[in-house]
């Protein structure tokens, strides 16, 4: 079986199977063989996979809560695919385990015993589960197992630090890449000598109060978080990341836009955290000439956004948010560490079990100026690569 | 008709009769009144307008061909939006015409008597017409008419040029972001003192040629220019415009990274300007660590690239390609002058009449080494905005 012609890659283009040639995410089926096929491997041993959230609802439903079918079937897919790989969503989740085995040549820095989380999708992980899922009931997205995942050379993984909850350090590292990016893009405005005013839209959620509180201490001019209901603006403004809290509904252009210059905006950096549609040109608007947005929404539109911004006039730079920079983890577990208002609203959310929401309807509320209940700040749906520990 | 509440705004919203407060793009309908509504407006005598290739597809194929019902429908759309925006497809095109009024803040620095084209959407450009399109047999997307149009303090216009031909300076200024955009991506490499080798991938296409030449203009380090079949890879030789050229299917991550790679990459700014789904991990793949890519192509899934880059811990900038920059249009019609092979790939191409193709499948074709008919460079499918005149 793992007589292969393709030589190791940082990638692991030589543990895919099929189709040869595939890049691991998009491969039907990997080789999870136990021990190390090139030197920049690492051996983990799994103690829990964390299904992303949308993958488990899809099983949930397929088999109507049924744990053990449910279970059942997560369990042939791994056999199967020698990843956890939900063929209908297509996405996967993230693990925790304890690191057995580490090729002489890795780059990730880790040693045999460090207990780790990953930060890439289970989609591309090579795993192999020994225990048939059997301490699993089937009904919800942690699944403690028994069993070994393979790390490339270029995989992502993240120490459990030793001063704070595990599921706080997942909550914070399921998204960030967003404080790492803000941080960058306010950095590169502070060395050109023009500290930005940051907006942050979907400010009291995960991604977006880490972002707040990166921006300002990547040395912005002037914080601002738009929040779409009134028990947000004041959690947040409870909280103190942000130099101004505004209510706002992100899907209405003008009033984004008239919402972020009344509290000092234009903002040079806009950052868009909340996952819903159609925010893309609100936040073109609210940007200054010269500004920059950052996507991290996963309802953004490539095609909204770079023709909103054409039709608007608008010469600014569009980022699509990176889920990847180095040093994201550090970073975002550091900016936590440093703000007792970021963890506050982390420990709010990961404390309460949150409910399964149905999906928003992409349709303007009645009345805009009441927020409704669209434009909620999520910020932690990136469709896949570790959604939270419920 | 004209009395409204909104007080008159650069982006146009003292325009919209239906919904209020919308944008002029979202809008069912504007006001298309002849005067100067606001002091920053252009009243512009329309000559003709140019259909988007996709919009007027879908029209040819409601109406079976019949050129009156096509010349019917424009009609009515027109009368009853106020501006001609399909309402199946979304899109519009642009129109050439002279400048017949001026207000006294326009910035835009046009003067009565310049013959112009508009480089943003007729989906937001308030629009009436006074001949009926009679002189229109609704056989082509080039429209022959009377009328005006009305661009906004924010709308982007062109002067045609008096040493290029219409037809040729159209198909520049269609395309004229990538160019630009590129050429801003690559002067900041080098003003960071570390000049960039620049991939561009759908090189021998409009956009993809004027990048490739702007790269080298701000100063790249080395051009490599990427095609998916033999006769395009000929074609750009002989325009000289790269140090090399590659063959390469770029749907095939593994496939494009290694062809960049063997022609002197790693790129430090990949620039995609191939329409065609599935680009996005190849483009990552193929860039390196701190790289850029830029994303022109209109099939670009924002998530693919997201959660791509993520998986492959790729620390990449990924921009969303934006149509507009300040004075886009006159660098791509400089670049072309500057270029006697960009301008023999563009005379090429609006010389002869493009055959509308059907839609390519997104599926590999069984040997990716001889390109096959997909992941050709076209580069100029910006879904509305001005497709260029056939």
């Amino acid at each position: 079986m793992t007589a292969r012609a393709t030589p190791p890659s940082p990638i692991g283009l030589h543990r895919v199977l099929d189709p040869p040639g595939a890049l691991p995410q998009a491969a039907a089926r990997l080789d999870p063989t136990a021990h190390l096929l090139a030197d920049d491997e690492v051996i983990v041993r799994v103690e829990r996979l964390n299904l992303d959230a949308a993958g488990y609802r899809q099983l949930e439903r397929a088999h109507a809560g049924d744990g053990a079918a449910i279970r059942a079937e997560v369990s042939r897919i791994i056999t199967e695919r020698g990843k956890m790989h939900n063929p209908v969503t297509g996405s996967g989740g993230m693990l925790i385990g304890t690191v057995e085995a580490v090729g002489p040549a890795s780059p990730l820095g880790l040693a045999p015993g460090d207990r780790i989380a990953t930060l890439v999708s289970l989609t591309l992980t090579p795993l192999q589960v020994d225990d048939g899922l059997a301490a699993w009931d089937g009904l919800g997205e942690q699944v403690p197992c028994t069993g070994h995942a393979v790390l490339f050379g270029r995989s992502v993984a993240a120490r459990l630090p030793d001063d704070l909850p595990p599921e706080l350090a997942l909550a914070v590292m399921d998204v960030c890449g967003a404080p790492a990016l803000t941080h960058r893009v306010v950095a590169r405005h502070v060395g050109e000598g023009r500290p930005p005013v940051v907006a942050v839209i979907g400010a009291a959620g995960k991604s977006g109060s880490l972002s707040l509180a990166a921006a300002r201490r990547a040395g912005a001019a002037r914080t601002i978080g738009v929040v779409p209901v009134p028990a947000e603006r004041d959690a947040l403004t409870a909280a103190a990341l942000a130099d101004a809290v505004v209510l706002a509904d992100a899907r209405d252009p003008v009033a984004l836009a008239a919402a972020v210059t009344a509290a000092g905006g234009p903002a040079d950096v806009t950052v868009v955290c909340v996952d819903v549609p159609g925010c893309e040109h609100g936040a073109v608007l609210a940007t200054a000439p010269l500004g920059t947005v950052v996507f991290f929404s996963m309802a953004t539109s490539f095609t909204a956004a770079a023709l909103g911004a054409e039709g608007l006039a608008a010469d600014v730079t569009l980022l699509i948010g990176n889920g990847y920079a180095t040093g994201h983890a550090a970073l975002a577990l550091d900016v936590l560490r440093g703000s007792p208002g970021v963890r506050a609203l982390f420990e709010a959310r990961t404390g309460a079990h949150r409910p399964v929401r149905p999906a928003e309807p992409p349709v303007r509320p009645a009345d805009p100026t009441t927020g409704g209940p669209t434009g909620e700040a999520t910020g932690d749906l990136r469709g896949d690569g570790g959604d939270s520990p419920a």
